[in-house]
């Protein structure tokens, strides 16, 4: 599958690797065509890795991974393009983190209201799909790097759209994404970051992760 | 233990029974001191249960737990009066949860600030720990109700209380409460309420808990 990757920090490295080794096209986007952080890695990641504009990447994907974070997520998809967008899976990785105030960060969005669902009205014709928020990223691609089982959450208006993110979780080694419903699980989803800042702090490390024991 | 229960609801009651299991004397405090709900548990726990209105139950406890409503803990808390409250452990159990406009609810306070940091604001003598709201009233008392591992949170600024109440929660049945440091990290316990919604919503049942793997 052809895909785009918004993003070229920790979070768009990670998932961009990943979609490359299972085999897919990944064009990653930045501000800038030629990105220097884009630029290693393309480099790193052979012939399925290609870089461009955020309008670029979100033209040649069939499926769109938000990475970038919070504060530039509306921005980066408007410079994007709606057309480009409408009609697309569009997996929102991202966290609402106002960092502005010090730390620990606060929500710029949260409780009545979502970033996924800012997005969303923001461009009502693409799928929006929250998905993989609540970790770190090196785990998003890699579940086994918490020992057992733990799990990932997801949440979208569409159903045809998160049938697609969970076969693509599934790829990433999740077997049992637990569906929260329409776009608005996603207040709860980016709420969660509240606590899992909290626990990084206690346990000084971010490899861990919720299970949902029942 | 002399333990003052605030709120005849189901949380209440839960702690409160459980507490008198435990061996503890226990007042439930309610609005009056004639309260129809707080007569029954009374008579339903034997000579170790008693009631009275707030005041009474904040009088009579060393330790005081508020199973109130959110919306109603700090009224129930001032009629309950400072004075009863100073130099005392008060567990606060509650959820800002404002159900004023339909369901879902959304939380009345959240992210820079928290119901338990209100209350500790309201009674600086007294020595508030967040625990237990992350989760159905039976499994608070009741661990064993969902099979396996899971954990309870808490948090709170003197170090002494928090000692106190990990005992109290070890006696419950919790083995290692994970202590999620001062008492601003009830923002995050008291914003997990907004995906434990949702997931209740999923499972159709409140039989289920967060557990942190790592």
């Amino acid at each position: 599958m052809h895909v785009g990757v918004f993003g070229t920090g920790m979070v768009g490295k990670a998932i961009g690797t990943k979609l490359v080794q299972l085999g897919h096209e990944v064009k990653m986007g930045s501000r800038t065509a030629n990105n220097e952080k884009a630029a290693a890695w393309v480099k790193a990641n052979g012939a399925r890795a290609t870089q461009g504009t955020f309008g670029d990447a979100a033209a040649f994907g069939e499926m769109l991974f938000n990475c970038t974070s919070g504060m530039g997520s509306l921005d980066a998809l408007h410079s994007a393009g709606e057309k480009n967008l409408n009609g697309k899976v569009l997996v929102d990785i991202s966290n609402p983190l106002d960092f502005s105030k010090g730390m620990p960060p606060s929500l710029f969005v949260c409780n009545t209201d979502s970033l996924a669902e800012q997005i969303q009205r923001a461009f009502p014709h693409a799928n929006v799909v929250k998905a993989l928020n609540t970790m770190n990223c090196n785990l998003m691609v890699n579940p086994s790097l918490v020992p057992g089982e733990h799990d990932v959450f997801l949440c979208g208006n569409d159903a045809g759209a998160k049938t697609k993110v969970k076969e693509i979780l599934t790829s990433f080694g999740w077997e049992s994404p637990i569906d929260l419903g329409d776009l608005s699980g996603a207040r709860g989803m980016e709420m969660i970051l509240m606590s899992w800042i909290r626990l990084m702090g206690v346990y000084q490390s971010p490899n861990f992760n919720y299970k949902i024991v029942r």
